[in-house]
């Protein structure tokens, strides 16, 4: 190793470590910042200035007083010049959201397409014209977008990109699944880990959960001490597979009786009824506002089939919270409660206490903010990349 | 810290590291060992010399040529003095196992007993004896046991020894569990954790499955790079309360239709009819031998009903492989099929491989093994306690 290479490693490793911190702490001095690091404070001040000058730290205007009597300003991380955008291709919808390095969601585009069946490239250059308009507006707001993660319904090869089934959107091997060409680099990831990591990130603070995705698939996303856990290949979490009634309607994976054909969000609307097609949602929640017995019935039987797969669930993965997100999410006041009285009529005896079930805060969003938070993680992991470039 | 204190401590980081390396290695010479682990030929030759003394390492007797053509012995982790107890409370019977540091099974101690709604305490009077009398035997044999580890079919909280439910025991937050009085320390654990790492440690060489043990409950045991999964309160792996039924026979766990309702092995025996009590597995093999068609019919079920609760488990923890052990492993004939076929038809569609489904080596063995070996893999971490003992 040269004296320059290793000057350089050396660099990276420090931007690195004062980047942590900052992230870490929120507002943090030079000063205390060399205390934390043990790096001397000249080094701490040049590093500090570099994130300033390349956008990734900002001065808060807080001053306080050193410890030896010598004020210094505090630095945050800056929202203001980087970021990073999530994707989502879902079976009803297509989402961009752009994020900026200190986790506010800054431009939320999601526009309704119906991508069953749909070749995956005619679906990429879809996305691609919805990244590129979020990518411009991104611009015209002072951000400039750096990097994007992009979730799908299906279960994904991490080491080749390639989606092996997307069952709700007809794909099958698909290797590797193109992507669109932004002008940064992307990569494909599981909806419902990215959604999983959503909550990590930007909700309620749990560290051990099982996040559920309800949409028209429905997938789990365990998170252990912070950390997800994927599986061998990296297709755990196929909630909407698990056995609710072996002899069951048969599903599009082959099985029969699978959770998602009672409590996904096609199931759901057949089983209510009457939901003009183009609703969705939305239609089903103003027939339960009104009270429509159909539309209640229906929660009560996805909500109750919610509970079988999730008392398997947890008698197998034994996890802190359960949080519901997805459709989930908007439907909890019908769903949550019978979700949470089929768990403990399953799992009382053997536990002294059931899994709290609690409501996602994000919905929808959270596949896409895990996606975007992806990058941002990998950021503040390694920002030497961003000031050389 | 005095001088003594941080040489004390630095000595015994330096034993731990050549067990370790000794353990790892098979045989190996001490110029090899200086070379590997970087520490001075005469501290790696003092080191060696404590470990012979202290029972842990021996000479092999194969002398090898050094790099510089001093030749040298090699040394092995000893058989010969050291040695460690697994011990098992299952519904029907009671084991106790000594395990030399070699990891060669060298007693084997079993008694039928039936413990259903047992005392704890008089259930841990008879194992008290069986352990006495095995260590009793270990001593005529030249070994001495160090430590040891206690398997229970129940919920362990492993921090302060509470069995918290054993529901085919009758037990429920036994705080904590009183543990047989013995002339080293004891803990206990979960049966099914412990006939994971049982397979991980004596079985067939995978370092990421499932392992399943079929006993009158059903458990499982989920092994990912080496390392055991244990969930958030450490109740992961209650594969038989996994739902194969919603509306099924009602479950001593208070749900329905569990996996031990269709395949434990009370279950199956009941489906089979006519087994004459106290027969048990014996009694079942006996009839499939004979072609008894209740019998093949009942583990045609119970094998099926396996086959939906691991379609669940596949899709929720993704395991590399699955491993049948427990009374699964004589039945594997019987059931290994029909679990294979269930697997296939269920997940065939998601996957491109299925998982394979192999017979356990270990059988009904696995928890006691894993149990000793536990306290093996203890002392090869940190050899200096019985060192200065």
């Amino acid at each position: 190793m040269t004296q320059a290479v290793r000057h350089d490693a050396m660099r990276a490793r420090n931007l690195a470590l004062v980047l942590g911190e900052v992230s870490a702490r929120g507002s943090v001095t030079r000063a205390a910042l060399a205390e934390i690091t043990g790096l001397a404070k000249t080094t701490v001040s040049k590093l500090v200035g570099d994130l300033i000058e390349a956008g990734l730290v900002v001065e808060t205007g807080v001053v306080r007083a050193g410890e030896r009597g010598r004020p210094g300003m505090e630095v945050r991380v800056s929202g203001e010049r980087i970021a990073a955008i999530g994707l989502e291709i879902n079976v009803d919808y297509l989402a961009a959201h752009v994020v900026d390095l200190a986790r506010s969601v800054r431009l939320r585009r999601t526009q309704p397409v119906d991508n069953r069946m749909a070749q995956p490239g005619d679906v990429i250059a879809n996305l691609q014209d919805l990244a590129l308009s979020a990518v411009d507006e991104a611009v015209d707001i002072g951000l400039r977008v750096v990097g994007g993660v992009l979730a799908v319904p299906g279960t994904v090869d991490l080491a080749t990109g390639t989606v092996r089934r997307a069952p709700n959107l007809g794909w099958r091997d698909v290797t590797p699944l193109p992507l669109p060409r932004l002008p940064f680099p992307v990569r494909v990831d599981n909806e419902a880990n990215l959604a999983a990591l959503g909550e990590l990130w930007f909700g309620a603070g749990h560290r051990d959960f099982l996040h559920v995705s309800g949409e028209i698939g429905v997938g789990a996303g365990l998170i252990v001490g912070g950390e997800p856990f994927r599986g061998f290949h990296g297709f755990a979490g196929e909630l909407g597979h698990v056995v609710v009634s072996p002899g069951g309607p048969p599903c599009r994976c082959g099985g029969q009786g699978c959770l998602e054909r009672y409590a996904g969000q096609d199931a759901l609307l057949a089983a209510a009824a009457g939901i003009e097609a183009g609703a969705g949602i939305a239609g089903l929640l103003a027939r339960l506002d009104a009270g429509d017995q159909d539309a209640l019935a229906a929660c009560e039987r996805a909500g109750w089939a919610l509970g079988v797969a999730l008392s398997s669930a947890v008698n197998l993965v034994d996890p802190g919270t359960i949080v519901l997100g997805g459709i989930y999410a908007p439907l909890f006041p019908w769903i949550g409660g019978v979700v949470t009285e089929t768990l403990a009529a399953r799992l009382g005896e053997m536990r002294e206490v059931v899994p709290s079930v609690e409501v996602s805060r994000l919905g929808a969003e959270a596949a896409t903010l895990g996606a975007a938070g992806q990058v941002i993680q990998r950021i503040i992991a390694d920002p030497a990349g961003l000031l050389n470039a």
